[in-house]
């Protein structure tokens, strides 16, 4: 069979859809205008790149936006002093730093200075514990990204067994915890593969995965004979495997065999395409969330 | 084959050794003495036998140790300051409040009052993040106590898989945040099985396990057929399945048929016997833990 492709820019325009009615009922119904600001630190031109797509899409919204520049020098006690000032700050329920940060600054440090409540990245392991224990208000952008792509695409994982390959503390480790809640848009069986698994083991899970979700970091390395007819490819990889000679630009390819795993899926996400435009909607997602824990419109 | 019984008091006896050893090294050479105290709010029989032999432990490993006991009507606002006040306590570097405590205390707020680096429970969602994190001080006691009895009975997990059965947020969870890390003692593969999964699918994943984790509060649930020959099986349950005519004692058994699955396991925990003795002492290891974090020994 050839697989069904899912476009994860039509699954994200769809999300944000939703997102816009939602926050022109917040303004009308509550008076509450979600508020994010971006903290950039430097210039690196990717990191302004996706800065600036982060502050459009929330402008688009209808969000209170910051995008705060600060020079590549800041110190690491100024930057805690800016993260706290804005923790203080009733108008804004999203503070996102945007990695990397200069190598003088304790990234971690940066990220737990942050109030959980307003961690719209989900890396504070306040909100790591909250997805675990399965009482969480957001949850980390890829995985939750991830996760809207299954449920809309394929359909609901409850039962079915999903597999995850890599245990990252950005993608393997938070979508495992959040496959196993009893949740909607969850409850599946789940296995953890990873480097730490024999290859022969690894091959046999994939092959038995209804659902399968790779972040392993190696290009092309899921093959169309480790998958099962029918499965559902969620390919999170984004490698740089050469320069086109035409453009210059890098040409990339996912964790996933794609020529021959859409042989056999019945869904897979291109790679570019599939994930990674899920990712800012999902932040805006968290940021409409932040909004209403602030609010008292969801509790934990 | 008959499975070679795992005696949890035995290793639970060894690890108490290991820890006195610890101590005496603790005072000697850094001055150092762990601290513990426990809370306990009412006089519940069950409660009052926990919370003493928790104390009767820490002495004999030579802790600072204190039992504090509250009126069963004391406030929730003065037992929150009362964790204030041990969070202040240089000398205390574990607090544990036994539960349940009386229903006008939200449980919740009052776990989660108590500072992190003094949770040996390691119930505290910042504590519950850094385990799925993998970067963590101390782990909840009874999954903790698994993974003790799996590491010295059978043997280094690495690679292996591991099945949970179960995903409570006091044993499966994070017995499979545990089991995933790249750390000694783990690094298995890793599959979670629970009530969203179907029994054909229950069956046959507990069919593959090399290690078997039993943690479903349903009694002698998991069958011989469902065990793989020569498998490491740990039971954590406990339900009383009557009451014994002589002594009038409850009789009690695990989630697991221990009749069929120990002839087909290597190694099994009896019920009682297996898990259940482990748990103060890993309670013991946290506080030690929770000591060295306090004075810089160790570092997260």
């Amino acid at each position: 069979m050839a697989a069904k492709l899912i476009k994860g820019a039509e699954v994200a325009a769809q999300i944000r859809e939703e997102l816009k009615k939602e926050v022109e009922d917040l303004k009308a119904k509550h008076n509450l205008i979600p508020g994010l600001v971006t903290i950039l630190v430097g210039e690196d031109p990717g990191s302004v790149s996706y800065v600036t797509a982060k502050q459009k899409t929330s402008h688009e919204l209808g969000f209170y936006s910051i995008q705060d520049s600060q020079p590549p020098d800041i110190t690491e006690a100024a930057l805690l002093a800016l993260i706290e000032k804005y923790n203080q700050d009733p108008k804004l329920h999203g503070i996102l730093v945007q990695l990397p940060v200069p190598k003088h600054i304790d990234s971690n440090k940066v990220l737990y200075a942050i109030d959980p409540n307003k961690d719209v990245d989900a890396f504070h392991p306040v909100n790591v514990g909250r997805i675990l224990i399965g009482n969480y208000a957001f949850l980390p952008c890829t995985p939750a990204g991830c996760q809207e792509l299954i449920y809309r695409a394929y359909g609901d994982p409850k039962g079915k067994e999903v597999v995850v390959v890599g245990r990252s503390n950005i993608v393997g480790k938070p979508m495992v915890a959040i496959m196993i809640q009893k949740r909607a848009g969850a409850n599946a069986t789940v296995t953890c593969v990873h480097t730490g698994t024999p290859k022969d083991k690894m091959i046999e899970h994939c092959r038995r995965a209804d659902i399968l979700i790779v972040a392993a970091g190696v290009p092309k390395y899921i093959q169309g004979d480790w998958v099962k007819e029918g499965a559902c490819v969620i390919d999170v990889g984004v490698n740089r495997i050469g320069k086109s000679e035409k453009t210059g630009k890098a040409i990339l390819a996912g964790d996933v065999d794609f020529e021959s795993v859409s042989q056999k899926a019945s869904f897979i996400t291109p790679v570019p395409g599939g994930v990674g435009p899920m990712t800012i909607t999902m932040l805006m997602k968290n940021t409409v969330m932040a909004a209403k824990l602030a609010a008292g419109l969801v509790k934990l």
